[in-house]
């Protein structure tokens, strides 16, 4: 018998992290990073009005979160001309992915999702004893016709599909989406996580009506609006769907001031549009820092560049490596032949400045073998 | 087969809130309530200096909290003398109950609480299709020895137990929860819920050694440091105990200006000690105001103060109900004969006076049935 008596399931989980955060890094290497540019957050948020928000409503610390997170729904409800009975606020984006996952995968449960994408899913399918199905990315975009094909060989009870996609940030045609989401087989649902999708194209955003019962939607206020350390994630689905998250989740889970500064982003949509723009200004100076060095980027629909170090996996892990120990934190995607890539979040010009001085260096490094 | 494919034991939770919020009822009443007292939040915190950090470091939104609470916990080892390896940081003592739940317990396995305890561990039991077993108080106390009783009967894997009480304050001697720990069947762990411990008398906290494997103890920073709604709860224990939160845990669930607010409350006990004065002032301002309306206090090691309104519960929530209907918000235990008593929160005067104006009236208009 353990001590204590852990589920079985408990007993055959490893103790892992999905990600190292940069803090252990800067802790293991003995110094601050210079630029902090690796968890794709972003660095020019959050808006004025946001940081006045929060600052203003600090003294309201004392108070619970308000469990229904009402005034933050109804504002999402109108933004989105949705009904506030289609939407689910969570502890972010990561939050609602533990949700959705214990509300339907039990011990052996076939899930599906791209090899190589988003670990923090698939480290709640593992730790709610699911069975994960990998499918390759298709060049640098996620595979939608190969998951839904693998979905039905498994009787897939979830499928997970990033648009725009992390870690490569391209994104996909609409209708291939929507495709999918009306293709699934018989009470699949299709957990599309949309983080990224206030960097995108507006006309790259699938049209799917809010009652489909075959899609669940993701969104956070971590990337757009910059408040990835508040941890505020949305989930828009049908009104039914939505109302089991009643049944499990941490009703008072919610950071009041988190609650006020993603009430005060939504409403400053001007601020939006400039973080927009910033980004947008960023991803040029990433992409010509990278052509400046011979190196190509993939087509970016996020806050990062994918940039491609135009060999393997082992030269890429080698940049990345010497990027580190010259203070730039930036990350990497995981399985090949992605790994042949660094990816490297938008920042401020002076941060942007330090990767462009140290990539030069980390490639000859890099080419040293 | 339904649409999602939900698990069996999701398909059986009902949708349920363990606590509707005093938000909620200030919509239904159409008007907001003029003092907030029935939450145990804390009015008096927090103290200034974590007012600062919070807007001093606001601009800081944007990173992700560090997923190891690395700072935090350090400061936690030195403040009890344990180890970093001891203490793990989780979203509230919600949500690291539901994660000491997740780990040990699946469908059938047995828990034991006392009848009225805190309705969240139940709703996380529930949720993880765990059986509860309840036990009801000893006059305005939980009663360890039956705990233990039904414990061995049952073959429970937990047992719950908050110290000081919630929802009648009281406090046990810690000699019999020291036993209590000792005493376990084999396998099961003691959760001692410590969320208002900085509210006892220091020889009222159990002496129990850090690797004793039989409990596992929760604080937080939402009552005596004032930080309820930053969420902000920590769980002590052995060290291979506290690891296994690692397996399932959100390790970037913490907000990142909830872990700065956390860290600067810890290191102002001037501050702390501020709050405790200021609450214990509280109380006997509580106290004086029920006996001046002829009823009686169950004496109280928390920031609330238990009134017996001297009858059944049919009369003390009539009085609920008027207070609830002046803008006097209260709560009040579920469950007889606890629910003959409502509960006041401690909080600035103001709140407090209009509770005195309202009590009176609200005892006239409860005696008319």
């Amino acid at each position: 018998m353990t001590h204590p008596r852990y589920t079985a399931l408990a007993q055959t989980l490893p103790a892992s992290v999905p990600f190292v955060g940069p803090e252990a890094q800067e802790r293991s290497r003995g110094a601050p990073f210079d630029a902090r540019l690796g968890a794709n957050e972003n660095g020019f948020g959050p808006a004025p009005k946001v940081l006045e928000a929060i600052k203003a409503h600090a003294h309201e610390a004392w108070m619970y979160g308000e469990p229904e997170s009402h005034d933050l729904r109804s504002a999402l409800a109108v933004h989105h001309g949705i009904g506030i009975e289609n939407i689910v606020i969570g502890e972010g984006i990561d939050g609602l992915l533990n949700y959705i996952v214990r509300l339907i995968i039990g011990d052996g449960d076939a899930v599906v999702t791209s090899d190589g994408a988003y670990p923090t899913f698939n480290y709640h399918v593992a730790g709610f004893g699911g069975a994960l199905h990998k499918i390759p990315y298709k060049g640098d975009y996620e595979d939608p016709e190969a998951l839904l094909a693998k979905a039905h060989e498994v009787g897939a009870k979830l499928v997970y599909l990033s648009n725009p996609d992390n870690p490569m940030g391209t994104t996909l045609a609409p209708s291939l989406i929507e495709n999918m989401a009306d293709n699934l087989p018989e009470g699949c649902l299709l957990v599309l996580d949309e983080a990224y999708i206030e960097f995108a194209e507006p006309d790259a955003v699938p049209n799917l009506p809010i009652e489909h019962i075959g899609v669940i939607r993701m969104r956070t206020f971590s990337k757009g609006y910059g408040l990835a350390g508040m941890r505020v994630g949305y989930a828009m689905g049908a009104a039914a769907l939505i109302r089991s998250f009643e049944k499990i989740r941490n009703h008072f889970g919610m950071n009041r001031l988190a609650q006020i500064a993603a009430l005060a982003a939504l409403g400053d949509q001007a601020g939006l549009q400039d973080i927009q723009n910033k980004v947008a200004a960023s991803k040029v100076q990433i992409t010509e820092i990278a052509e400046a060095n011979g190196l190509t980027c993939v087509p970016s629909s996020t806050n990062f560049v994918t940039i491609d170090c135009g060999k393997d996996g082992d030269f890429a892990r080698r940049v990345l490596g010497d990027l580190i120990a010259q203070g730039v934190f930036v990350r990497m995607p995981f399985v090949a032949p992605q790994d042949r890539c660094i990816r490297v979040s938008c920042g401020p010009d002076a941060e942007i400045a330090r990767f462009a001085e140290a990539l030069p260096k980390a490639l000859v490094q890099a080419s040293k073998g």
